[in-house]
């Protein structure tokens, strides 16, 4: 069976190009950075080329680059570590209501120890209002954080008009861009941002490797403690060949960023497009324009997301129903709600994301085979059958 | 020039077997193991056999064993996530005083939330006497951290013993057991641990990936908040390649243990004997029986570590000073300290960690250059100077 990868958002493929690159540093490269020899200055060469090239895709300094293990970590380590190296100035701290689980969960962990969160609704696209922002801040607002653009729903957040609210009140701004940057140009200097996340393997680099960018003159407290890597912020043995994979795999995203969004977001406009007019009662989640280029989200009406899932997988297609971070947890997405969707409606989530590997014909497939799909889960759906009765 | 790497206490190199079962996870099987299809299916097989390899090399169940990114990252989930899921029984803790960074540090931390540290002494040799653990366990303690091995002086503490004393109060276990596990036999029932650290990188596997064991039924507050990965004990994409990595390693180290260090012991054995005759006021640090099979350290007298290392780089030969994860920070060791080695003889401290590539003619080189840099490097010294006026 020809497999279809619809779940870039889940992980992208690691591009070959960057698995040749990593190579050298699992086979003969293997020092310590931190060793005082030949060893170890190869491997410490390698990644302040890594973090050149990684600073170069968003536009800011190697220096304000520190490398973690995942997306996550570099949210926990931004959440928890900007508002306890702020603690004395206030004790409040703003998230959107669509944040990722980890920066959520960080969020909440800090108000465990008396940090007193707010969250910022969105409108039904997902949008967070600049002005809802403005209205809650207080005098004891220490950190702000928007996420760039939702891995669940598509949208991309007006995150230059945020931060400059946030930053002229002297209140550090926080962005988590994990789905963003590679995918699109993201520019910490034009967007005016203190602290922003990104991970590898949302743009063909290998998992297990992402990065937190910290504008110098930012305080932070460090997360994982104990030696003295990334200049004492982050301690840890480096990973080496995973480091020099987000590089290379920043580089050639960098280079090759507005050819990929060019054919990536024709796919997404052709199902954004079409999927509707073959599937009634399908409604794209998210915001029409203002969205990630590889990211087309719906919900199907009178059906269940997982089944959905497990119907498609059977025809070879890989899809997901929201966050992978939390699919296996069958419960429904705070992201959906906040957007306020009806709870029944985001029980039918489908996120389809797309990758160098697709083509249009793949679109063409799921638009096949999708729609009967959906009529036979349809068909044992109580729901449906009660929309059908109301309707006669 | 030949390249002699007696650095593996700083990373080993990864085993080409090793890389060889890699190799797939980078390439073809990229899914995310959370995901729903196919895709993730293969990818969270990978994690669950790797999950059992590494619980085989430790005699643990699967489902204790949790992945990280580093054993640092391990140690800082231990120290904190033990602590702060006790905190409502006591708030002391003990540790040793020659514990690595990541646990002296992560118990730093808590320090200034409020927990009281002691720490433990160690003799000459670097041995922790259990009945000083013991002396200093109070009402309050609620946890007690003792490193396995020392990375810097070798010496294999009395973990059973210790392990011991403190579960039959009560009191939860850690042992940070990164330069030990996959070394010697470590086994977490017969020693009665609670919680241990081990990482990939100190047998064979790639860096970037860890773990960290924890006993069924005993409670751990995760470090890393977000989605639900690793039973919801260790948010993060799952780094697949990396796991499967210490998985293969693991099991290749388990087979492979006796007569790795039958070579390797002979190797030690045989620098800790000739080298003190071939430079006089040379001195093994550590314990001479009870230490690591891959570890000779010394100190030598009048003559400063970093030019050492310097010199028999330069030579192609690399070795450590003491821990990799501070070695740039040119800090005199408190492990050296620690162990009432004088601050001026700890200067000189030098560490060999041997290998499965090391052969005996290595060891035959370091004897014939190392007594040569050691004498030039002498004749530099003023403290040496002052030495020999003294003898006249």
């Amino acid at each position: 069976m020809n497999k279809i990868y619809l779940d870039h958002i889940a992980g992208t493929p690691v591009d070959s190009d960057v698995v040749e690159t990593m190579l050298p540093y699992l086979k003969e490269i293997f020092g310590n950075p931190q060793s005082l020899h030949d060893f170890g200055d190869e491997a410490k060469s390698a990644i302040d080329e890594a973090r050149q090239k990684v600073a170069g895709l968003i536009n800011s300094k190697p220096e304000e680059i520190y490398f973690t293990s995942s997306g996550t970590e570099s949210n926990n380590f931004a959440i928890k570590g900007l508002a306890l190296a702020n603690q004395k100035k206030g004790d409040h701290i703003i998230i959107s209501a669509i944040e990722h689980q980890s920066v959520m969960y960080s969020a909440k962990s800090l108000e465990k120890s008396g940090f007193k969160i707010t969250y910022v609704p969105v409108d039904k696209f997902g949008l967070v209002n600049p002005d809802d922002v403005s209205k809650n801040i207080t005098k004891e607002t220490i950190l702000v954080s928007v996420i760039y653009a939702s891995s669940e729903v598509g949208t991309i957040q007006p995150v230059k008009d945020i931060s400059k609210i946030v930053r002229e009140k002297g209140i550090v701004f926080h962005t988590d861009a994990v789905a963003a940057a590679g995918n699109m140009p993201v520019d910490v200097i034009d967007s005016g941002i203190d602290s922003l996340s990104l991970a590898a393997n949302q743009f063909y680099g290998p998992k297990g490797v992402a990065a937190l960018f910290i504008r110098k003159g930012v305080r932070i407290i460090p997360f994982m403690d104990g030696g003295i890597q990334e200049e004492g912020r982050r301690a840890g043995t480096e990973n080496v060949p995973g480091i020099v994979g987000m590089g290379k795999a920043a580089e050639i995203s960098k280079q090759e960023m507005s050819k990929r969004n060019e054919c990536l977001s024709k796919l997404r406009d052709k199902l954004i497009k079409e999927l509707p007019q073959k599937i009634e009662n399908a409604y794209l989640t998210g915001h029409p324009d203002k969205r990630l280029p590889h990211h087309a989200s719906f919900c199907i009406e009178f059906i269940e997301g997982e089944s959905m899932l497990l119907n498609l997988s059977m025809e070879g297609i890989a899809v997901s129903s929201g966050s992978a971070c939390t699919s296996k947890a069958l419960k429904s997405s705070h992201v959906l709600a906040a957007m306020n969707i009806p709870a029944a409606l985001a029980q039918g989530s489908i996120v389809f994301s797309f990758g160098m590997s697709n083509k249009t014909e793949d679109i063409d497939f799921v638009l096949k085979v999708f729609p009967p799909i959906v009529e036979k889960l349809r068909k044992m759906s109580p729901l449906y059958k009660k929309h059908l009765d109301s309707k006669l």
